[in-house]
């Protein structure tokens, strides 16, 4: 076996570094997987930037990465949902399997969970990492390895649109049109929902909205209170929204979801802002309008995967720029600086298009 | 106000005439209708057959037709949610608004229901009818009458799926290709069902589903057990359905959701067939495969119409012929004995097209 | 009939008036009740003190009252759930009936609805109060007339509970012991609530929820943190809380609320307290601890008389006082500053027991 | 440590034997239990008398038992929850934790789960039994050995309410009086049910549940056909029940259950009868009746726990004969018979009260 696992290790803030690690060992539920795609996201960028993320904090070097997909290089005994050379997408997150959380199947509170690049546990930017087996979702031909990395991001739109009830004929207003509002903006499309309103500060953001089928786009400016900006919501929509989904995490934009959602429907809040909010909470309790924040996914890889196998949405277009894990470095200015009208950029650990057996 | 109030009535078994009825007078809740589309239903025609439906009698004359649409020429005086000249979809049962079922939101449980053309209630076959205003649903210009009209079937369809919990990633099997069959078809993927195997005895009908986009199909001929049939619908799926939805009645239909369907699943029976039928309860019980029998709709209609209007769904497609009010007797062969591949017959009140904005 | 129709009528700030109001006409679906209990809430007190909750303004002369029970006098031609002599208690708010929000079992949140004593709608603190019949729940002879009236708050214990979704070993933190509280503890206790601690900032309110069976209790000071206060709960209780309802709606209540429950719990709030409060939502959010705000009440009547018919819970316990309607100041005055520690202050305007067949 | 390890090994139809057995080795997350007291299941009757319950089918010698509670006698490297002396009810089915089923919540529909006397698994009526450290439930000082024991049937009970959606003033209808017919009344009573009716064939059984606190039961014979049985129980009930329990499987009992049940109440099977049964399944559609089978239990045991150890439910009462493990034969005697009105059967591995704090 190959004897090259270059690694991207974050030392601390400002400090990513490329260097030789040993190949993991692999227990017997385990696969060893020779790493594709990894796509950056903004904790990533965040953990680059602050060494922190709430309560995780980087206290020893950690390798980053965990938007990824990779080929089974060898398996532990006792696997045999995937065989080797499967190509799989990796659902980043193990839990523990045996508290009340992981029981019940909502795993993704596991007080122990081991998640791919949240401190201390490391993440998969490297040649060669090790995961759980049935934590490893084997992709159909069609479907490339790139998109199996943005199983990741979908995942969060699925959990999202799941959490938040959306369903045929749902009116939902989308705030924030990154790559986490561009996912939850197709997730929700094929739940069935027939009217999609989508905000953002940024006008290019909008128009990506607007080509994936955004019915509505509205453009804020940060200075627009949420009780401005509510109208303009409701004269845009046929009415108001059943599920308004905030995908930026701003104060202003938890109110807005909050004051524009109809009596009875839900707030669902994936945009990880600001410790604290001040709320119009009498407003959302009086109308009975939920409000449910979502954390990463749980049991929505496979139902990402079908969406993106079955044709029904269409990931690819988010990645705007492809890097090699040698230039992780550049990678990661681009990604954090938007330049070039960044949306999701891919780093390939193995070359573009090597491991996808229908080419693009 | 026209005179000409010409009606499809319904006297007896095989006794059904055209007549003249007075127009109606309206309450202050309700709308005068000028009918425009009525569609065919197998319940019609059984009517016509038995004068009866289980515990529904025929004993004096009914008017005939319940999937239909109109336009609004007159309004109560407490009515604001249409307006005269409004092209309106008609949800044919209207519920007592008082007892329990109706207050917890499962108005079609409602034991006084008045439902279209079910014994002793007339239906709309005629060319003036009235309706309480809350159940017209207002078509927008591009949605022609006829679709209005297929509203009705569609929301059987609607309310299958979501008793059913179809959703994202749904392995799903539907038994039965006729227009309930279809329309469920067209449903579940609206709703985002990533593989929907359907079955029929009739290769015909099999072809239609195939081309609403059915992922596969599978002839049976009634002789074969269900038993037998498990295997072909696991062979065929990538996996065993996560919900089957009957939609034929035939008792080997039902037995074979309760087989296929995957443990944990649910089966949906919206055939109605025999009063008895013989069932391995036990099997679904020590897998806790669920039975939910479906009973028209309730609150589904607005999702249905948003299925048409976003284009999410072609309903079209299922309209094989036309016939003016004139031509009833012979739109009703035509259905009945499903001549020249009949799926959808529709009955035009007003002359086809004549109140459709957009012409097709 | 009997003439004289004395009624308490607010008029304005600090101006409540006993007066003679004509006895009023009924409808087909109503009765005519003769009043005979209604408790003092704690928004008819405020009314009294600030002549408006919110965006509901006093700007003309309301009857107050909306805890009550009567006796029917009379009934509408289309009554047939009660009839003359019936002792039922009175669900005070009346919907639409044709809304989406009325069709789909949530009449709570109908924009429509008549509720009594909330302006511009008259209460029922009068001799003779009409009514929609089927919001008259007929009370079994061993109820009271006062326990019918209790049903009032005791249906927003049930709201609560059932929206929080309380069950069998549930572990639940109530926050706040007033007459809200100490319902919502009854009720948690008859859904199988295994453990139930309960908080106020006065000793003597925990008393009485200690006799109502409360497993723990905590005494507050107005000065301690959210975060302080934390640890004292988890301290108390063998576990978090998995269903936490605020009763009392201080802010920091509510910060309580989430940073108590356990991950995946859900935060009821039932206290109306400022219209803006500042939370530590990105705790609820990565914990994924739900916030649902309750309104009043809906299909939750009958299980609030279950309840208490069935001997389950015993809500008398809840009065501390009783007054003669012609003394309405003075039991306003009572509850208003918890004059001999009040906390239900019910007002009899037929003598106290006479509809009562069980004397007590 | 001792080395007798006096086991209870079944070893084909009618051939029970008691035997040493080395005692077992544990893993990494296993405890090594000293059994206590184990109860006599209709199932494992059932092996002994048919050597085989549908699909499961006795090939070699199994180990007998599975309602059972032991004390930690040794625990394996990775065990936190318990610790040697803990005195813990078992639950006896450990799944895969890897599958789809056990990812999602509902392990007990594992296609690998380990469950106890369950061929080819083993059972626990034996003096040292190891088990999966986090299916082991530590009981507080006041829970005795037995209750501990009990908890396996109860949990069936607390499965079944909580997937009929058993709640605040639910009115039940549980057919059978058996042992799980008993814990389900036990458990809908601390659900909030305020009106249960329980029917059985014989009056003792009828006699325990009215003891228990039914409030109607029902005295049918085999003859009675459902058709007449339905009106006996609409007769006694203020109403139709909500949610009906099967627990005895008769075909009759089950279509009662289905005409018994209010229109969009629910049906729940928990008898495992005949392999196919005869049912009106359009009555059930009709009225959208839904049919429920419940397989054992999952995340129920710490629910069963509370109710027994809250005191709000008296297991105790089903106990009606107590047997040393020497005396295995006599106890299948007992209970396969319903000698001496036996209802529970226990069976003391360690002589009884030994390991309760609290005698009794
Ligand atoms: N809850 C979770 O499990 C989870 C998972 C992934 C990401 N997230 C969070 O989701 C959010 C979005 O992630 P992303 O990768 O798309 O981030 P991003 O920063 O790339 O995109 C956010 C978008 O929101 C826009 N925006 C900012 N303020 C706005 C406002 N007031 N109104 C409307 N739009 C506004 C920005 O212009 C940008 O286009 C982040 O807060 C991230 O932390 C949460
Ligand atoms: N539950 C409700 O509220 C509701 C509402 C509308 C219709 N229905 C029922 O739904 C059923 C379908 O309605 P439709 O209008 O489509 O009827 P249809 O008779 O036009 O179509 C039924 C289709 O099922 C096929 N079929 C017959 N036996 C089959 C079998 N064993 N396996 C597979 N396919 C088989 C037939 O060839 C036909 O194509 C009817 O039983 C009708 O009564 C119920
Ligand atoms: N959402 C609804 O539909 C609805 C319906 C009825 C009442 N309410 C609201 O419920 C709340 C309670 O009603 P009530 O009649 O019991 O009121 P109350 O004022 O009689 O009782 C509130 C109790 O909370 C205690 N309290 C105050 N601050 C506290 C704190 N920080 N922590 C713990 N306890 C504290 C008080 O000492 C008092 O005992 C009110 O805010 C009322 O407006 C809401
Ligand atoms: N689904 C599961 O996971 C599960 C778990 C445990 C037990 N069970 C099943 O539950 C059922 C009850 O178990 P049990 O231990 O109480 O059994 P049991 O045999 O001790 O009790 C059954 C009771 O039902 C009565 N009965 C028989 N026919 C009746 C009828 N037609 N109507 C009313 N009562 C009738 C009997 O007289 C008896 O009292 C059994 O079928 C058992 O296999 C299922
Ligand atoms: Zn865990
Ligand atoms: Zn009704
Ligand atoms: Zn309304
Ligand atoms: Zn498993």
């Amino acid at each position: 076996m190959a004897k090259d696992n270059l690694t991207a290790v974050l030392h601390g803030i400002e400090d990513l570094r490329l260097e030789q690690r040993p190949i993991p060992e692999i227990g017997d539920d385990e696969v060893l997987l020779a790493m594709d795609s990894v796509g950056i996201c903004g904790s990533d960028v965040h953990y680059l930037q602050h060494g922190r993320i709430g309560p995780f904090v980087l206290t020893k070097p950690m390798i980053i990465g965990h938007e990824a997909a990779g080929v089974v290089a060898k398996i532990g005994k006792k696997v045999t949902n995937v065989k080797v050379g499967d190509r799989v997408a990796i659902e980043p997150g193990v839990p523990c399997r045996y508290c009340d959380h992981c029981k019940q199947g909502r795993y993704h509170l596991c007080p122990d969970i081991v998640f791919c690049a949240t401190p201390p546990y490391d993440g998969n930017l490297t040649r060669y990492y090790k995961h759980a087996a049935d934590f490893c979702f084997k992709l159909p031909d069609h479907v490339s390895m790139e998109e199996g990395a943005l199983l990741e991001p979908l995942s969060v739109g699925v959990h999202a649109c799941r959490r938040g009830g959306v369903g045929l004929g749902s009116k939902v207003a989308i705030l924030g049109a990154g790559p986490i509002g561009l996912v939850t903006l197709l997730t929700a499309q094929s739940m069935g929902a027939s009217e999609i309103l989508i905000t953002d500060l940024v006008q290019s953001r909008l128009d990506v909205a607007k080509e994936l089928g955004a019915t509505h786009t509205l453009l804020l400016t940060k200075e627009q209170s949420a009780e401005d900006t509510v109208k303009l919501v409701t004269q845009k929509m046929s009415a108001q929204p059943d599920v308004t989904i905030d995908c930026c995490g701003a104060e202003s934009s938890v109110r807005l979801a909050i004051l524009a959602t109809r009596s009875g429907g839900v707030v669902v809040v994936v945009g990880m802002g600001a410790p604290e909010v001040k709320l119009p909470l009498i407003n959302a309790l009086a109308r009975e309008v939920d409000i449910r924040g979502i954390f990463r996914y749980c049991n929505d890889y496979s139902a990402a995967l079908a969406l993106v196998s079955s044709g029904k949405v269409n990931v690819k277009r988010l990645v705007t720029h492809h890097f090699d894990i040698k230039e992780t470095a550049k990678a990661f200015e681009t990604s954090r600086h938007g330049l070039g009208g960044a949306i999701k950029v891919m780093i390939h650990v193995t070359p573009r298009n090597t491991n996808n057996p229908v080419k693009f």
